[in-house]
């Protein structure tokens, strides 16, 4: 029974990495520890009683069909209000058929790496990037290639010349507070980017699962909006209602989204059809703007905490992109100081974050960065975590 | 917005069949179509009163826990609780971390091709075989072969031969009701495969989600039991619960189960905390085997009064295998009638279901075959149907 069998795992597994942040998470379950490492949204705002409302009113009235296989392309209804939800955002009138159901917009990104990423295929990402999709991607084979992200967006002139050497079937950015910089595309760089010439056939992979989680309104175009023909928009409940409910969705030009329920099909057939029904449920029978606001004054406010008390406690010469929605800040130390070794004084002290790093595909970019999570830890802890950093930067630079 | 783009689509996008089922079944809408096309349970066994209990009790007293992010692994409780379960048909103690929690089991074929096929490998599995699963490896573009499956298993000669030609990294097969053919190995066949002196490194992919379905108790042992260093067994509630909660599982080596977990990491971070959470809590609270007595009571009478039907109104040249179990019967025609021309003819006086070549990689193989669905349709829509295919099959006689 415990012989170790040579398996034959295909070549595709050797690239695909751990994710270092779940790993750390299951650290941060000693609850002495202080975390700044996880992309947990605050559990206070999960709408637990309305949920369970919601969640009442699907079994009674439409029970049985709820706990019926489903059609892959999702719930016509849901389908329907994502449609209409986000037309206003893309500028125009969204159709059902716009609009795929997603289990959890992580499967998003490994649909969208299936259906365009051949074994050596030119994928053009941010660095540093989201690590979920990277993961996703690497299962594809492509050769990963980093357009660094500058306070407002990326260089365009090293957009322009990525996209036109590397003619990219995928383009991947988060323009909206991203993850895990908390950066945002300014309007000059959205406008510029997509009036680029070297567009080739390139999809655009737009991730926004925090693009309704902004501090301030404002006006901003998406490229989903910019590009419609070629911008596959990537959205989620996670972060306005419930991670666990595994709920998210595709909104994009209708070829591309039958082709990725198909690509769905073949992978799961189709997301619960229970949790759609009491998500769509959920959604008709609350004010959705007014959950959200509540998530936006809470958020901002533990931001600018944080950012108040980095300010007391951390060097000068620590520096950070203020965000202006979502859940991370993205922090460098001086040149000299490595954050991975950071982290192993700061474990010692019971706080954690993640060393920026992780973040890109060659770990030895980023290493005097780190992401800094402010939507889940208490007033308190932040105090306490930052004091706990800023003395050890303090040690670290002597 | 309407210019057709050419996409960039991937070269595995080309493989990737489209399910015929799922088209069939948008025309079976139709209230006045007999349908034996589908592979629905019957929704008169959902327990949608008891599910509905104890989501309310998951609610109350887990909400916030079940509305965050959880482990890819799965709900610890609920591995637990699958664990102990299947150790009695697995003839030894499993552990949790032998578990692995699926969004359904389709999830689990689609990892599996991910964990094991490069491009060209060869996959074995049974002809015919469950569509899904080919859809689901067909994205990682292996060389199919089929085993041809025989009453009782498939030749255990050709069995060797192919193992020992073709080394595949992947041997899938559903030895109990089976889909499509409803086809169960018996014990000498599983004792003589298990027995293989070609077995190289290849891992069996054994699907079961019809294995609580059976119609007499039986002690036959699974690969799972007789092969545990290299068989991942795929469970489902789909068949037993709910298929619209979406909820499965592998069981097999830890070694296996920690890559599948990584691989499934990437895909869709976690499956449904929430649905995990109701499913344990269902589980614990009712005596499963009582419900799963009703369901195997029912469908062996619906088995077996659809094979009345078939005596009665189909000329003798028509057979079929008689399922010791699942949802299925797989009936041949004469010759030189095709089911697709019957299929064709029979939707005009509205009934439905598979034709054979539906199973098979190369669509000219299983022309003459169908597959029939007994779990759904009503006694009377059987009879009805039974009659308008027989009386088509007599005058194509003709």
């Amino acid at each position: 029974m415990t012989i170790t069998q040579s398996r034959p795992f295909s070549e595709r597994m050797q690239n695909m990495p751990e994710s270092f942040i779940r790993e750390i998470l299951k650290v941060s379950s000693n609850p002495e520890v202080i975390s700044f490492a996880g992309g947990l949204p605050n559990p206070k705002f999960f709408p637990v009683d309305r949920i369970a409302a919601a969640a009442e009113r699907v079994f009674s009235k439409q029970g049985t069909s709820a706990l019926q296989y489903w059609v892959t392309e999702g719930y016509l209804p849901l389908r329907d209000y994502i449609a209409q939800w986000q037309s206003a955002k893309a500028g125009r009138r969204l159709a059902a058929e716009e609009i795929l159901v997603l289990s959890g917009s992580q499967q998003g990104l490994d649909l969208m790496g299936k259906l365009f990423l051949n074994p050596g295929s030119n994928a053009l990402l941010e660095g540093p990037s989201y690590l979920g999709a990277i993961q996703a991607m690497s299962a594809y084979q492509p050769e990963f290639h980093h357009l660094k992200i500058y306070e407002g967006g990326p260089d365009v002139n090293e957009f322009n010349k990525a996209m036109k050497t590397l003619k990219p079937p995928l383009f991947y950015c988060i323009p909206n507070f991203q993850n895990p910089t908390g950066n945002t595309y300014d309007l000059s760089h959205r406008q510029a980017m997509a009036a680029t010439e070297y567009n080739n056939d390139t999809i655009w992979l737009e991730d926004n699962p925090y693009g309704e989680i902004y501090f301030e309104k404002n006006d901003l175009p998406d490229f989903f909006n910019l590009l419609p023909e070629r911008t596959i928009s990537l959205g989620s409940f996670s972060k306005i209602i419930s991670p666990g409910m595994r709920m998210g969705w595709a909104a994009g030009p209708k070829d591309i989204i039958k082709r990725m329920s198909i690509a769905k099909q073949a992978s799961d057939l189709h997301s619960n059809n229970l949790t759609q029904r009491i998500i769509y449920q959920f959604l008709i029978d609350n004010a959705l703007e007014d959950h959200l606001d509540a998530i936006r004054i809470f958020y901002k406010e533990q931001a600018n905490f944080m950012i108040a008390e980095m300010m007391q406690y951390f060097p000068p010469q620590v520096t950070w992109i203020k965000p202006k929605g979502g859940m991370f800040i993205w922090v460098t130390l001086p040149d000299h100081i490595q954050a991975n070794a950071l982290l192993k004084t700061a474990i010692e002290q019971n706080v954690i974050f993640v060393p920026g790093q992780h973040f890109f595909i060659d770990p030895k970019q980023g290493t005097t960065s780190l992401r800094m999570n402010f939507s889940n830890p208490s007033k308190n802890e932040i105090t306490k975590g930052i004091k706990v950093l800023g003395s050890l930067v303090y040690d670290m630079m002597e």
